[in-house]
Order: C-alpha cells, then structure tokens, then sequence
C-alpha cells in the first residue's frame, strides 16, 4: 500500500471499487483493468486509474489489467478494514431491526446489542431495555453507537453514548447531531438521498 | 428562484439548509444567516454563502441574514419540491417496512404499495404479492421504484421495473444495477457509509 492523501471524493469510491473486483473474484477472475471498473460504475476512466494510481502498489499494466487479489488487499488495508470495531444500536424498530440483520457488514462491524425503550421489542437475546445501555457500552468498550431512534431522542441518546465512551456515531435520525470535535459523526440522511433521486429523475426529461 | 447551474456537490448540501431553516421556523425564528448555518452543519461559511447566493433571489442582509420564509420558498422551488412523486417498494422485509412506514418522505414522495414474493408478508392493504408488481406500476404510471431485496434479486426486479416504466431506481441493495442510459439510479450503500465512518473514527486517532 502507499501511503498519499486521499481526498473524501476517492475514499467515497474505493469501497465501490472493492465491491466490483471482489464480485470478479468469485466469478474467478484474475485481472481487472480501470476501465473495466470505469464501464461498471459509469464513472470517467481516467478518474478510477488515478484512484487507484494512489491505493495500488502496482500499476495496471497495459492489456492486463490488475491483478486483483493484490489489489483487493491493497484496498482494504488502505480502508482500514482488517480490524472488526464493535458497535451498538439504539433504537429496534423496523430500521434498527434491519440493521441489526444486514449481512453487509460482518468484515468491518460487529453489532454487539441494540437497545430500545418499549420493553415488548426486548427479547434479552439481541434487543435489550433501555436502561442497559451505558453500562454496555462501557463494559465492552464499544466505539460506535449507531442511531436509529425517533428525531426528538437523538440528541439525547447521543449525549449518553458520547458520555459512556463511544467514538463514533452512525446518524440515521434526521437531525443535526451537536457533538464534540473528537467524535466522528455519519450522517445517513435518506431525505437528501430521495431530493437527488428527484433531481435526477427531472434532468432526465420525464 | 435564479437560474444557474448547480453541481452535484452543492446540490446535497441544499437539502441540509432546508433541514436546518425549516427547524428554525418552527421556532418562530424569521432570518438565519449563512454564518449559523455553517455552524450547525460545520461547514466552511464562505461554501454556504456561495450556495445560497445560486438559489435565492435575496441578499442576505448584513447583521440580519436570509428571510427564513422566502429562503425555504426558494430552495423548494430549486430542489422541485413542490410536486409529489410516485413510488413503490419491491421487498417487504425490515428494510422495506421501514421505508413504507418513514415519515419523512411525505411532501414529495407517495409510497403506493410494497410487493413481496412471500405471500405471509402481505396483509392486501399496503403490501402486495409480487406478481401484482408490473400491472400497479403500469396502471398508476409509477415513476419510482424502490429496491429492498436480497442482491441476487435485484436485478430481475429493476429489469421488470424499467420494462414497466420506472424512470427512477432507488437501489438498496448491494450491487451495480445495470440500467439504460434515460433511467436515474441512486444507489444507498450502507457498506460505503460504513466504511467513511471507520476512516474517520481511525483520523480521531481512536
């Protein structure tokens, strides 16, 4: 791996790309070239071979390709995804349910418990009350709490996880969360997704 | 509402301001300036001043900032918010009842059904078996299909889509739907999210 800056553009891309080559991986492919990556993404070539000019210890070489075992590695070292970072949810209605079952995550994320206040959703297994929730937290250490409750209890479930020792927050609530400057914060704000989506959907001319 | 391009960068911040000045209206606050603005959203207030200067037909005054009222009439107009959009879900797990039952869609987007292909997931009211998927989409000239299958499932869903009329795919599955060149896609990729929060928790130096 190298080590260069990477700008927030190309860290977004990166975890495509991995995706891609590790579909070709399965279907036993060796080599992938940038523009191979370029036609499935719908991204400019040029743009994926700079991207990678930066991740790859070796270049793509004319007519090959990368060889992609080499670069599968190269990216995940780059993404930090060698290591598992344990995780809480709080709040298990239908999306913390869901994220709690998504098989998308088992590399990087290993969601520990989620929490919830209605004690009908606590089955102790996997979703415990409320209350439990600090201690958890601080007894396992966990680093990133995800959020799925209610926009009015963000902020307040946020609060308590910062305090109990958790550094990162996953935001599904749709609120601007005030944290302080040590703490990572993601915000997944589906309404923004769905205004680019309409966006999209009218420069298209229908 | 002025008439200029705006980049796709600017165009997902847009959605963030209306957030954050249609709370402030709620409080009975009738100017902001893009100085706040900045701060909430810890941006660079000289990118905020910039953007808003695209979409409003107003200067923010000095000492006074934005007519909240006339800065959310703007945005709206440049985001089209004023129209509702059609849609419907394919797959009605945790995923999919989440998106049926989110609240924070309702001004633009109107979620007819969801379709599922197991039958104990429909109750005929809001989720519908599968095979009833392309006749809804034809007869109501839906225009956006959401995606909340398994991946393996995808793209036989967005193909029957599209041959239906679909002009927008809202893809939540993890995969690179291949689509024709008039069809707008926007892929949700929690792996992606993921991933940017690990490498910002790792810049913390956690």
């Amino acid at each position: 791996m190298k080590k260069e800056y990477i700008s927030q553009a190309t860290l977004k891309r990166l975890p495509q790309y991995l995706r891609i080559i590790k579909d070709k991986k399965n279907e036993d492919v060796k080599n992938i070239s940038s523009t191979e990556i370029a036609t499935i993404l719908r991204l400019n070539p040029i743009q994926v071979r700079k991207d990678l000019a930066l991740v790859s210890r070796a270049d793509g070489k004319p007519g090959v390709g990368f060889n992609i075992q080499e670069l599968i590695q190269d990216l995940e070292e780059v993404l930090n995804l060698n290591n598992i970072t344990d995780a809480v949810i709080v709040g298990a209605g239908k999306l913390g349910q869901a994220l709690l079952n998504y098989n998308g995550f088992e590399n990087n994320l290993n969601i520990l418990k989620a929490f919830d206040n209605d004690k009908n959703k606590c089955d102790n297994k996997r979703i415990y009350f409320i209350d439990e929730m600090e201690t958890q937290i601080i007894e396992n250490n966990v680093q990133i709490g995800i959020i799925t409750v209610p926009k009015e209890n963000a902020q307040n479930v946020c609060d308590i996880m910062i305090k109990s020792g958790i550094k990162a927050i996953w935001n599904f609530a749709p609120i601007n969360l005030k944290v302080p400057e040590n703490i990572a914060v993601k915000n997944e704000d589906l309404s923004t997704s769905l205004v680019i989506l309409l966006k999209k959907l009218k420069e298209k001319g229908v």
